[in-house]
C-alpha cells in the first residue's frame, strides 16, 4: 500500500479510479466544507473516511503539505503493452505516446507527466529500473497527471516493438541530427522518446527508432532539460495536431 | 561577495565576464587536469588561485557539489533598462525577452534561464522584490545560463513602457484567451511575459499588454507549470524566427 497526501492528489486518484483505497484519514477539525468534492466522491465509492488526531497523521506523513487529509491506497498500477494497446485502440485521434529514459529526478519526471497530460499525450513509457522514485516526490509537481496518465513500465523494447508493429512510429530526440521536430511528422501514430541528460537514449532504443529529431537551439547554450525538451516536442505535437498555421 | 562552486559554474562565470572574482579556492590534492580550462582562464585573467584544505572548502560551501573548487565573487550584476537597451542596440536581429512574474522557486527560475538561453532570449526581466533567491540554487539547474544570461531587475513597468517606446511588443501569456502562440507574431522583437503559476500576471503588466496569448492544452487538465510555459513559447519564437515549415 501507498499513501496519498493532500486534496488534490487524493481527489484526482478518486476520480481516475486507477487505485484501490482502503481508507482516507482527516484530521479533527479540518475544514471539512473545504474537502466536500473529496468526501462526496469517497462516499459515492464507498471509501471509509477516519477522524484522527494531527499527530497521527504527521506521523504517517511524507511532508508537511498534507494539509489534514491522507488516504492510504493501492499503489498506482503500470499497464502492460497489452493494456495500452487496448486504450490506444478506442482513441478517435492518432496515438501519441511519450517514452522516458533516464530520468533520475522524481520531481522532473513529476513535471513531465503534467506537461505530458497537458499536451495530450495518451500514455507514458518508463523504463522499470528507473522506476524507483518516491510516489509522492512524482504526484506534486505532476498536479493530478501522474493519477490520470496511463504508464506503462517496461523492461525492455519488446512493447515498443509490439507498439510499431501497429503502424506507431518510435521518433528519437537526439541533438545535432538533421531533422527537426518541425519537420517531423507528429499528427502521425508516435512515441516521442527522449533520454536522460547524462547518457540520453540507450542504444537498445536508438537502434529501433523509426526517425530522429532535433529541438533547433542556440549554438554554445547548455542543452534543454529532460522535461523541458519533453515539453517542446509535446507542444509542436499538438500544434501540428490543431492544424494551427503562424499568423 | 557571493560564491561560485563547481566546475561548470566557475568555468561560466569567468567565460561571461559579468562578475569580478577575488580568489579562487581549489582543494589540496583536486585533479588539476581537470581543471585545466578554469585555471588557464582565471590566469588570463590575473585570478589569483590558492589552494585549501577540503575542510576549509567543506566549511563554505553551500552545498556537496562543490567538486574540490570554489569562487568569491562580485554578485551577478543586473542591468538598468538603459543598459539593456544599449545591448539590444547592437543585435543583428529582433529582441526577444523574457519577463517572469511571481517565479517563487530557485530551481525553476534556473531551469527557465537555462531554457531561455537555448532558445535565442537575449535578456530575462525579472520583478525585483521575487529576486530573493540562493544564487546557487538557480546557477545550479541553470547549467551556465545564470551566467551567460543579462538579467534586469525591475520594480515596476516603467522599464517595460521604455523597452514598448522603442517598438519592442509586450505579449502576456494567459490561459483562456483566444489568440495563440502560435497565431501570434513573435519574429517582430517581444518581450513574453509569463506570471507565476498562484497569481499569474500582475494587473500592472497586464494593462500595458500589447496582446495576450495562450498555449493551447488538453481541456481539463492541469496547467502548465511557469518553466515548462515558458519553455513552449520561446521554442516557438524560435521556429518562427527559424522560418521553418512542418513537412
Amino acid at each position: 500500500m501507498e499513501h496519498l497526501e493532500g486534496r488534490q492528489s487524493i481527489l484526482s486518484a478518486l476520480q481516475a479510479r486507477q487505485r484501490r483505497f482502503e481508507v482516507i484519514l482527516l484530521k479533527h477539525g479540518s475544514h471539512e466544507d473545504k474537502l466536500a468534492d473529496v468526501l462526496t466522491l469517497a462516499a459515492e465509492r464507498n471509501v471509509p473516511v477516519r477522524r484522527v488526531d494531527g499527530r497521527e497523521l504527521d506521523d504517517l506523513a511524507h511532508g508537511a503539505t498534507h494539509g489534514g487529509i491522507l488516504a492510504i491506497v493501492s499503489s498506482k498500477p503500470r499497464l502492460t503493452a497489452d493494456e495500452l494497446i487496448a486504450i490506444l485502440d478506442t482513441l478517435q485521434e492518432a496515438p501519441l505516446l511519450l517514452l522516458l529514459e533516464g530520468i533520475e529526478d522524481a520531481r522532473n519526471l513529476g513535471f513531465t507527466l503534467r506537461s505530458a497530460e497537458a499536451l495530450g499525450v495518451h500514455a507514458v513509457l518508463i523504463k522499470k529500473h528507473l522506476w524507483d522514485f518516491d510516489a509522492i516526490e512524482i504526484a506534486r509537481p505532476a498536479s493530478g497527471a501522474y493519477e490520470r496518465l496511463p504508464l506503462v513500465q517496461i523492461e525492455d523494447v519488446e512493447p515498443l516493438q509490439q507498439l510499431r508493429r501497429r503502424g506507431i512510429r518510435l521518433l528519437g530526440c537526439l541533438a545535432g541530427v538533421r531533422s527537426t521536430i518541425y519537420q517531423t511528422n507528429l499528427r502521425a501514430a508516435s512515441i516521442i522518446a527522449i533520454g536522460g541528460e547524462k547518457r540520453g537514449l540507450s542504444g537498445a532504443v536508438r537502434e529501433i527508432c523509426d526517425d530522429f529529431m532535433t529541438i533547433p537551439s542556440r549554438p554554445g547554450a547548455a542543452s534543454l532539460s529532460l522535461s523541458h525538451a519533453a515539453s517542446i516536442v509535446m507542444a509542436e505535437a499538438m500544434r501540428q495536431r490543431l492544424v494551427l498555421c503562424v499568423g
